[in-house]
């Protein structure tokens, strides 16, 4: 097993040695695609499907897509949000023709909200939020599942190519509403190929990795009809949670900040956040701290230092002892403060954005 | 358990008393409906469910919908279509808003026919041959599953709401893509509501029961978001198969008669049909025959004859052993010869209506 490159370190290798292995993904190093973005170089992205046939895109100019999608159920969004537009833009930047779907109608399905009021969820908060994190909205294409009639009826089709068994196997369980909510999104992440058949990439978390198997089997399965291109996918790690755990998790609050979260909640939670530091400022100060297994640090490295040099200097001073925790907590509280007042502002302006969007209709 | 009534008497009468203790259903009667038509007279229509809410807005001249549905896979259809266009027809005179939906979503994600083959079937056939068996095109509104949005968002959110316990329990299997045309089709049977609610009723075969079934418990987990007025239903007996089975079969094709189906085959199927004659013409004359067990006179009555009068007469003069097996045999047969020729007839000039119909797009 070759190891994951990751040039700063990082928690829970072996958990993501472990998720490559069980699903047979193959591993992202920063070689894999020409001019990575941050995250790619950072070995945050560590893992896909299908490489192969978007670097070969990216170095040749060839046309492909790259396809993401917002639910809109939740009040918030997280981080694992934040590097999906990342990554979207990274390939919106190299001619990818770029979709965003507003999953209403799974939202609609799983939280028992009607679509009208996910629609407008969507169009009030989670479509601005993904521009204020980056989102080209002039280059975007977005569509609500429940407007999308060849989604909708790709997804009715392909229930036909699936046993209950093979959901089982492939989610561990199955009832109606999942079977339903997985033929949807491979509709969704074979759409562009109705309009035009080319190679299409996913970018998510890692965790809707079942889905893109799914699919790929689909595609496997309805050769004659359609002969779509298998899609290509590529997985970031999860943001860990403060508290040391593989991700973030609303069930419990203390580990997790939700976007936008208000600076005195950020504020406590980061204080009692987990660490690389030794036991005492002394035994920190001449045996230098664990930034690989930081919280603090791995936020930085995720989501709040954009200048690679930067967050280098703090791994270096980190590790020769001269940064105490209290120190770098308040500098990252600082870093978190710049960072949602700069959403903020973006989605305020945003917002004002979403009345000028291309929507398929 | 009250019996069946069926004034010309019935084959297999213990297997629809089976079918209505087994199903829990609602006993029709000739005096169930006001003017009953000639079906419902006769105890081809034998059962259904909520049918007082139906009675009711006859009697009073309320709003109601009766819906029914197309499915364009197979190059044919049966004499169950039949009696599904009569009964519409009647409702339909009786004030109710009348609904055709052409299922190529189903048939497409069962049949791997693309959706555009399954509508230019439907279209090219199955509609015209209903217009061809009575239907008035001029008073109906027809949509395709795949174009009709609602539908499917609806058939989507369903599907949070029954278990895969309960889709085995109904169906006896829930493999995918049942429930995917189990979900759609309790969202067709609810879409005249969402245009305007109130009581609707859906006429077809007894074996579409599950479906109705289903439908009513979705109705019913769904009260608090859409506050549907539960569907009726009105089920008609199979037609018998000419061997005396249950039903026609294509699995069987001795057993079956297709519509349209050449006069030629139908003749040779009718020579060796089963009967209610006796062993010997001497014993026949001197018995005579038995009509409730002859399959001839179940097509006579089912299909064939429309005046009571005429119909009463073979009967008569069967019972008295007038009539011998032979002669009712080739009496049939001029019947069948009739009624393909109009078939034809209005086959042909129905396909000319098609581009006048009201389709919702």
């Amino acid at each position: 097993m070759t190891a994951i490159i990751d040039p700063w370190g990082s928690v829970l290798v072996k958990d993501y040695e472990k998720i490559i292995k069980d699903f047979g993904l193959e591993i992202f190093t920063p070689k894999t695609f020409p001019k990575p973005n941050r995250i790619m170089r950072r070995g945050v992205v560590f893992a896909g499907r299908d490489l192969k046939r978007i670097a070969e895109c990216l170095k040749k100019k060839k046309k492909f897509y790259a396809l993401s999608g917002i639910m809109p159920s939740a009040e918030k969004i997280h981080f694992g949000n934040k590097m999906v537009v990342e990554n979207l833009r990274y390939f919106q930047d190299h001619g990818a023709k770029t979709y965003i779907l507003i999953a209403d109608l799974e939202a609609a399905a799983t939280r028992d909200i009607s679509l009208e009021e996910a629609q407008k969820r969507a169009l009030n908060f989670h479509i601005p939020a993904y521009i204020a994190l980056g989102l080209d909205p002039k280059k975007t294409i977005f569509y609500f599942q429940s407007e999308n009639r060849k989604v909708m009826n790709m997804g009715y089709e392909f229930a036909k190519k699936v046993t209950l068994n093979e959901f089982r196997s492939i989610y561990g369980q199955a009832d109606p509403s999942r079977i339903m909510a997985a033929v949807l999104q491979s509709g969704d992440m074979l759409y562009p190929q109705t309009v035009e058949k080319m190679p299409g990439i996913i970018p998510v978390g890692v965790d809707q990795d079942p889905h893109v198997r799914l699919c790929r089997d689909i595609i496997s399965r309805t050769r004659v009809k359609y002969d779509f291109v298998p899609i290509s996918s590529l997985y970031h790690k999860f943001t860990p949670g403060l508290d040391g755990s593989l991700k973030m998790s609303k069930s419990k609050p203390g580990s997790c900040i939700e976007l936008p979260e208000d600076i005195k909640s950020i504020t406590k939670k980061i204080k009692a956040a987990k660490t690389g530091g030794r036991e005492t400022v002394e035994k920190q100060r001449k045996l230098g701290g664990k930034p690989e297994e930081c919280m603090i640090f791995e936020l930085y490295k995720q989501h709040l230092i954009n200048d690679d040099k930067e967050l280098q200097k703090i791994y270096d001073k980190c590790k020769k002892g001269k940064l105490t925790c209290g120190e770098d907590k308040a500098h990252c509280i600082e870093h978190f403060k710049m960072f949602m007042q700069t959403f903020y502002a973006n989605l305020e302006k945003a917002r004002k954005q979403v009345s000028k969007l291309k929507f398929i209709r």
